[in-house]
């Protein structure tokens, strides 16, 4: 048997190639829309992918199963648990197969059992991993069933799609689903869908993986034995869902674009086209690093580094039902491409080279950084209104004297709540969501702004005046 | 002034970028189709192209002159000289300037003046180049007329394209353009369209340009005093033009497509899906290294290795009608497109990584290579047949004793006429294009074939039973 | 707390990351000794390395511990239990701690507890982990005495560097660290040391970790209640350990040369330079593709194709005393030189570009390949020989008939029992390892050979005439 | 005949491959020190590389001719005219000869004559190009005598190394190679030894080659009838040569370092060891471009951002006798060594990953750019104080009312007269130059600095309060 783990920084998103040496087969738990890596890792090791399988639908990423399904002909394992809502659609002309609770896969001589384990989502599965000649399972793969420290967001459609009520319920599942779960042996390996930084569990480790004797013992979810308490306790506090959420739950239910159908987006080499496209009120997205979009940049575009938190910031930010120009540095064209398709952002229609465009443009702009130290005179005599761009959970149990307050995230749709009579100081933790905050605010026409650099960390250091919860 | 050069090994293509640093326009003389090394020199130096100047209506590549237009609003400058046959078409649409004879163009404080020579095509012009603040010109730009050492040859579209009779009023042409031109000053630079390698002309030297005054020296084309005698030289013993020139012509004259607006070939990870293309008649090219393709490649592929002949033998041996599948290294991915492009290759459909075809398909064959010492007695005894795959000329002045000819660009024609009756050592002047020819032969299901390494070279060290002529 | 887990594939070589985020303090557990990654991903998560720990004394890799601990100011933590033999020397200089069973380890909140458990080595420690905050460690980090399906070899020093007789005390201490290990909770996270493919164990799953609760299960090793059963078993049948086993162990313990002090290899670009280092007996070695190698090499060389092979054969192959000229694909070269120093292969003195090297040299030579299909005729006849390069044990299961034998391994010492009266056909299970054995053959003057392609697996599908055990 | 131009942007300096096909022989004129690209060019032509000539002892570049003559073999061919002053030191190690007016080298069929054109030095030769089966030269490689629109300086050393009184005599030489020169015929092409931006010469055009005709009749340098006011208008106005010149001569007269015997700088993990050096006086480099190194960087290192004019800078600002650390990404690594050693600098060390640098280093630093608006009004109120860095030409033609000048090349050597009793503004011509030299401010200790983006340029537009000559 062969078990590899994929992880995409990213979407702080696990997928698994189990394979059979023997018998050449193998498949994919969750597979990440971009297909290759799964294809590449299987062929070095003599396996051909022909199956993919889903814990459930996902909503934080596009699913690369219907990928599979498409151009390898592998076949598409997906839950039939869960009432109509929550079913897979147009599948039908794919190969694949609906599963139940019980049910079992074969991959060569490797066994992999069915179990539902509804509380994410009503329709989650998580799947047993039994190597050849044997009868104990290895480990199980938990979706978004059990992270390491906590387990799935019964809420997030709740919050992100509007669908009312679902918290309370998906709460209640979950905690059965944990209780019928905690029979199974302690030694068993816990393989789940996400780790650190990921928006779909409240307090997830950065240890990739753990095993179910010792989450038993550690991990807050198995402490309670009232129902209703656990569903309190899940449910609270939560931070708010990436909107982009909604979309992804969609797109994966009824099946997004076949990655190889898209067109690639068309190179600009005239900076006319790019004006133009500004003009016509198209979105206009730089990748490059925050300082040099600082120092110049195309007036109307707005700026998310190219970094780990790329694709989350692209989720809040990009608007998915109009175009997007993108300017990178060639070297990123690929993993920025990779990173929005990841989340289903399949309207790219144009790029061009980050600095080609800003040397050959005549609308260019800029903004400067400032430390708190340098900030600081013109804050308290009234020059200048400092916008706090942290999350409320932070902007609460702590903020500078005086801050207004709007989430990064929601920064595009509040655009009018931005103070708008003084300069601004934009600042959030450390000034990276402040970097790319400023340049929203810029695309959006208020240009008289200031980054706060090193954000709240360094003001605490250097000023220290503030409003505490 | 910025006069920058740019040449393509695979096309022996010269190109050029003139600029004026003081007003920050450029233009460029003959672009190639990829358009993004212009650009970016031109942005490294201040200048944006607002200009794309044609020699002639070319036969050997595809021009980047209405892509420059399309892409950066440039200006297309192109030949008004010439009968009805040969003027370009459907330019309309794009901002553009008839050239005869006389005119001139202004690059900033740079003139760029028209000369017409015909004598290659009937609308060739020559562009001579004059700084600012003087009225001596500092060379001429001469497309296909004047090269390093010979002339541009009148005869091309005569063999490729069947115009009957038009080498002949060609030559007398070129005759008299040459007699005008010869007036010119002696310290003019000849800045030539092609360089050693070209199939345009005969004997290119490997000097990327020459002078006025050596030219009339030491080119033979200005030996001559008698116009007849000229012609009959000029056209006598000329190798025979690639097949492609034909369409390049056509393409060129009605505008291919626009490079941004073609299909990017989709990516096949499923080897069912190469075979069931090659078993529906798609030609599939395997561009590796020809001994790891000789090793091992899939049944029903041919292999041209991605070097400096690439594009040559592309143009010979692709048929431009069918849909074409390429399987290639990655790191030779754009390279191969792009140089496919380059000769108007646009029907690349689909791609996949060729160690991963090769791995993953079951249908695979392989050819071995053999020295002359090693085959010679085979060969000796009749066991097997050589077949000589190098240009006529060189088979005539001397092959190997019993050899069959037939040259490897002509080959997928003359299939029926290779020797069957037994196994065929298959040689040409080192094993490079017989390595090409193998496959060829293979792919077209002849497959007991041996390749020749070394070649006649290498025959005439070790063995050297040949009959000369 | 953060753990990250590395594995080099070349050496089947498993080292972990474990990090504090709290305090931004970090080490690794058995680091290679190419640190970079851990550095770049340590400071990737904000953390900073300052310790290296170091299970036992490997004798298949050189450690990176002592790399870090100069190049760092890491702490270096190595064992204290074991005899005279088993201790680490030449370590005052650097910042260190002995460790002794019962001994912690503080990384920021973090806990690493030593546990000894002597086999594999009688110094060998495992690593217990502990978050912050509990009592339940999570997991153990086993080094080389417990892998997933395994446990390590108590032999290796035995056959490798002739010590007599450590094998037996060796298997019993193994015995009691077992069953002392068994009474931890099955919930133990399994980090073991080794992967499959590893020559540290005898047959490693492809599965990277396990649980104590499933080895328990699973593992033959905690199947024996009988000590003297188990020693038997598990010393029984043992492949040969590579040559260069018993020198990384001497350099492991006395401490190899810091990378970034040695020499970096100089560049040749005179192939005369090269002959000569040939002629005065200077390994080369040519990390090609063998297909290109096969076609066409500068005599006196020999071929290990760099891949996922090749630090196992150029252990075995590469004669660590004399000086080692490298010829590489530019491509390639660093991952060569990483991988040779990774088992501390540290006399390159120079390199040259692989293919200027053929193409510049005078003196090329090649070796065909065949088909068993293609060679059963000659072998048949007794034109030519086979000679059979696999291990010892594939070749009692099944040979071809009339085969002789000697190991790829052992091929450079018993160069004299080639048979040498006749052509060889070199056979090994696909054709990979004899082809690098043909490289060596010719390398050593036996040049009258042909590598049979497919080997012993498409012999005996094509032709099938074996002796089977 | 093969040529082949080759031209070094951060040098502004060309070299010619020569080559004769038929023997497979060629040289290079005027190699640069990094010799690969020469043998790689060769290598693709089937030539190889047996000769390497000098047109003189160079003073901005150190030749690569003896690397090729230690490593290829090469015959060495330098002058042996001028007085024993110009003399070649350090060859008889070396396969070389001596070259002196009217001497021939032989290129297989091709021949190279020697003619002696003192002036820029005494020993200063020319050589013509003359090929297999003429009399005719084509052109004559000119090195720093006949440049394209302008001659070489007579006066480096006078000012770089305080040769007094050679400009004079060098100019009169000059005039004298001139006189003769013209005798040559109009059709000659010019082959130079550099570029526009090159400091050897006033006023190079960006045409890389000219005639000998074209320059008669356009360049300054042959309307003088009268030597005394060709050398008048020669030696008038030359800007002050880079002080790294002196130097450059030294080493090229008695032979540089081989580059593969250097040893290469050591890579630093450890921010600690980099604080230590840079206490200890050691100097840091670090070439990021300038946006992110002004928003952080360790205190104590100075910005040379990596692009065509980093060599020259580089010349000016590194003290070549104290060891050098320099802060790169990875992908430029490469080329700051090559450019940095093109020049001489061989004392680079150490060498740290920049962005690990800064991220780990607790000691950072940053500066902010101000556009000329926005300091328009503390300048005029006297809160901070203008410092020029422009040539001292620049600043006399016109400069902002009350700024101080230092040109940025003297920056390091005037550092105690910088203005100290306000925060400055740093400007240059449009913020390029400014930028290195606020790093330079910074590295030595004066903090309280702003740089002028847009610089001059930009002032003039936005604020235009200027004094002008």
């Amino acid at each position: 048997m062969l078990l590899k783990h994929f992880y995409d920084d990213n979407l702080a998103q696990a997928s698994y190639l189990v394979g059979c040496q023997a018998t050449g087969e193998a498949v994919v738990i969750d597979p990440a829309r971009e297909i290759e890596p799964y294809i590449k890792e299987a062929n070095e090791n003599g396996l051909t992918i022909n199956g993919a399988l889903e814990t459930h639908i996902h909503a934080d990423f596009v699913s690369g199963g219907r990928e599979m399904a498409e151009r390898l002909g592998a076949v598409l394992y997906v839950s039939d648990e869960g009432d109509d809502d929550w079913k897979y659609e147009n599948i039908d002309h794919l190969p694949h197969q609906l599963l139940k609770d019980g049910d079992e896969v074969k991959v060569g001589n490797v066994t992999i059992g069915v179990l539902h384990t509804p509380g994410h989502t009503p329709e989650s599965l998580s799947f047993t991993l039994k190597d050849g000649g044997t009868d104990n399972a290895m480990g199980v793969f938990t979706g978004d069933f059990l992270f390491v420290g906590d387990v799935g967001r019964p809420d997030l459609l709740d919050k992100a799609a509007g669908a009312e009520g679902t918290a309370e319920k998906g709460g209640q599942q979950m905690f059965e689903s944990l209780q019928k779960f905690s029979e199974l042996p302690d030694y068993l390996q816990i393989w789940p869908g996400h780790g650190a930084g990921s928006a779909c569990g409240k307090s997830l480790g950065a240890v990739p993986q753990s095993t179910l004797g010792y989450e038993k013992k550690e991990n807050w979810v198995f402490s309670h034995t009232d129902a209703d308490e656990f569903v309190k306790e899940l449910t609270d506090g939560q931070p708010a869902p990436p909107v982009y959420f909604a979309e992804m739950k969609k797109v994966n239910k009824s099946g997004a674009e076949i990655v190889r159908d898209l067109n690639d987006p068309k190179r600009i080499d005239n900076p006319k086209e790019l004006e133009e496209a500004i003009d016509n009120g198209v979105q206009v997205l730089d990748t490059r690093d925050s300082a040099r979009f600082a120092k110049n940049h195309v007036k109307g575009t707005f700026n998310i580094p190219i970094n780990k938190s790329f694709a989350n910031w692209a989720g809040w930010l990009v608007d998915y039902d109009r175009d997007l120009y993108i300017l990178t540095d060639e070297k990123d064209h690929h993993e920025v491409l990779t990173a929005l398709r990841s989340i289903g952002i399949d309207n790219v229609t144009h790029y061009m080279d980050a600095t080609q465009a800003v040397t050959m443009s005549d609308r260019t702009e800029h903004y400067h950084n400032v430390t708190p130290e340098e900030s600081v005179s013109m804050i308290e005599n009234g020059e200048a209104k400092v916008l706090d761009v942290r999350s409320e959970e932070e902007y609460e149990e702590a903020h500078i004297e005086g801050a207004a307050h709007i989430y990064l995230g929601e920064l595009p749709d509040k655009i009018d709540e931005v103070p708008a009579d003084r300069p601004l100081v934009v600042q959030c933790g450390s000034g990276v969501r402040s970097a790319i905050a400023a340049s929203v605010l810029q695309a959006n026409g208020i240009t008289d702004i200031r980054n706060m650099d090193g954000g709240f960390g360094l003001w605490k250091k250097q000023v220290n005046k503030l409003i505490e919860a």
